[in-house]
């Protein structure tokens, strides 16, 4: 047999997975105990409360799916949206269309909207669309780490509701690391990983369900045939397409009821709890400000290295910067001479932007100022390497005099 | 602020998830790195590898799916079944209600044939069943806990091979505990999880696909709009129905196009890796025959304290015993002193059991005399209490006796 798998030493500045908290790789250290333990349901119980203050929401329906991000979002989609059903999706990025795609796999009529990389939607272009296409869902990202793009939501709630479209949103790049209020602003379905903003690895994917949307899946309810006894009571709706994403099934064995569904993914419970109690434990408030202080260092570090930022800055995720090559420059090198020589990985991009951009995140665990001013750091003497013009040192100094600017604000 | 979460001392000794082997925790606990990282998928291709061994086959195609062992069954009928396609499910247990159900949501034609719990099929009654339904493929449970029957499935293979039929089985709860011969027996796909014989938590399913399969799935291939590019050859087949359960975009994450998907649950593949590495260092052979000796004794433990075993002895899996509760003890009562005085879990059982037999489980890391030992020895406690007449003492005698004609023979 060989020897143990051992992770090399690695600081992960990338768009995500970033390195974990310690202390919720600590959490998930601890042993298993059975699924109807009492101290499990616990547990459960306790998550479900963490993360609804995670989400700023007094939403009972607030659990874990045992999938990464893009699980949660085809256990809404598939319990939502009946074949036939309309979708709306403003697309700004990569995980727009994956929510597009998601959509269309679950039968539903997707209508979409577009704007240029780059940018996010003015809320009049959603309202118009959601005018024309009349859908029962409209399906939006947050944060897309492809673009770096942080969509604003504050008005688009309150436009779902006059139309009486079901609002669902994929925050798994940005809570944590940038507001979201699922409440105050009307969101109906929020689901997220952990493996961003909220310093866990990716596995678990907490979601939250408003009464409107618990509604309409509870009327798709339906109960395994190998566990059903008389007692129990199923929806008229018709039966949800997956049983592995079956939300209704997964509230049962999230509820009260306790009903055999998966065996709830223990490791990676005791780690979602942490993740949350973490954030909870800095305060929402002040999580965001963090990664607003060292995402604003990191791009004022590359500014003064002579790059280009990429995309509308005042839109930008607090938690990911996107930064041009420089046209000599050889990106695909550079990546690679950081995470050889440095052990430090930044982050290539997709499709129009592959090979056009750098993506360097500062999230979760790793939005802390020895991070980002290693990485400034070591980019520099990579560009040094590839002939890049810059005045040496500028980069650490002006993300020093950004920390500095805000310890005396 | 609570406390952090820490779980009570528990043994889990009932049906699964049991206790995970502490160096599963211990690999759990390393730090993530990126999902490109030469090293992770150095990591990816090295825990292929192992679970080759650990199935007993030379699939190209073995990985892993991130989910519950649950979703790895509904991702292999999503992939393989188109709907209206005939699954033809042998069911001796609530696990064979299960594969129907998922096979009945992927749209297909789902014909089934029963025998009684606690007994299995002849193959000869497979083969009528097949030759009357005709069916693309034949999904059946190798071991299903809820009756702790073990399934022959030597024949089946070879009879399915014959007519053509795809053979399809869910091994979560048998592997590493019991024979399984992925190729020698002619099991076209084989899906696992990590939480019995493996000693490790749910979150991670191990997956082998044969030839045949993948070529069903091949046909189906698609990639995702956000990242396809003019270089990428899809397959003329139907769009499977999920994108998270689409086999195809998994094995191109997994393969050497290394197409973005999902973000691999860096954790759980530390975790899943570590399970297989434990087991291959043992050798399945070994692994096997701890799990029939420690199943053995146990049962035996049992006989001696005047207790029925429940179902074909004949055909019980290694892993875990079916006992009959005496009519004047109350079952729910045992289970609990044997968890709040004891510290010990045991099973319930679902359906037409409950209330009837409990569950003991020896399995992967559980799977050892002490476990044994003490569960018996605090169970005889809690039947005294109960007013069951018994020889005190006469469990831990027989399991001991048991365990010294093993070590002389």
């Amino acid at each position: 047999m060989t020897a143990p798998y051992l992770p090399p030493p690695r600081l992960l500045m990338g768009p995500g997975p970033i390195d974990a908290d310690p202390r919720v790789l600590q959490a998930m250290s601890s042993q298993l105990i059975g699924q109807f333990d009492p101290s499990m349901t616990a547990c459960m119980d306790l998550t479900m409360a963490s993360y609804r203050e995670v989400f700023c929401t007094d939403n009972q329906w607030t659990f874990l799916v045992n999938s990464t991000s893009r699980g949660a979002i085809e256990a809404s989609m598939v319990s939502l949206v009946e074949p036939g059903d309309t979708v709306l999706v403003p697309i700004f990025g990569r995980f727009g269309y994956l929510l597009k795609e998601i959509a269309s796999r679950c039968g539903a009529n997707v209508e979409t909207i577009e704007v240029p990389w780059g940018t996010v939607f003015d809320p009049q272009q959603i309202a118009d669309a959601i005018r024309e296409t009349q859908p029962k869902v409209l399906a939006i990202v947050q944060g897309d780490t492809s673009t770096t793009m942080l969509q604003p939501l504050t008005d688009i709630g309150a436009l779902c509701r006059e139309a009486g479209v079901i609002l669902y949103c994929d925050a798994t790049a940005s809570i944590g690391g940038n507001a979201l209020q699922t409440d105050d602003w009307g969101l109906e379905v929020v689901t997220v990983g952990l493996q961003k903003c909220l310093g866990g690895p990716s596995g678990s994917a907490p979601i939250t369900l408003g009464e409107h949307a618990v509604d309409i899946i509870k009327a798709r309810r339906h109960v395994e045939a190998g566990i059903k006894t008389q007692n129990h009571r199923e929806g008229n709706g018709l039966r949800i397409a997956s049983n592995y994403f079956d939300l209704a099934m997964i509230m049962d064995y999230w509820g009260p009821e306790r009903l055999n569904h998966h065996t709830e993914a223990t490791s990676m419970l005791y780690g979602s709890l942490e993740c949350a109690r973490i954030l909870l434990e800095e305060g929402l408030d002040n999580a965001i400000a963090r990664h607003e202080l060292n995402g604003r260092a990191l791009a004022e570090g590359l500014l003064a290295m002579n790059l280009q930022l990429y995309g509308d800055q005042q839109n930008r995720m607090n938690n990911v910067v996107g930064v041009y090559i420089p046209e000599q420059v050889n990106g695909a090198l550079v990546r690679h001479d950081m995470l050889h020589d440095y052990g430090i990985e930044i982050g290539t991009s997709f499709g129009p932007l592959d090979g056009i951009i750098w993506r360097i995140g500062t999230m979760g665990y790793n939005a802390r100022p020895d991070a980002v001013l290693k990485t400034l750091a070591c980019l520099e003497q990579c560009l040094i390497s590839s002939q890049h013009g810059m005045q040496p040192g500028a980069a650490v100094a002006a993300a020093k005099k950004t920390y500095a600017a805000a310890q005396t604000s």
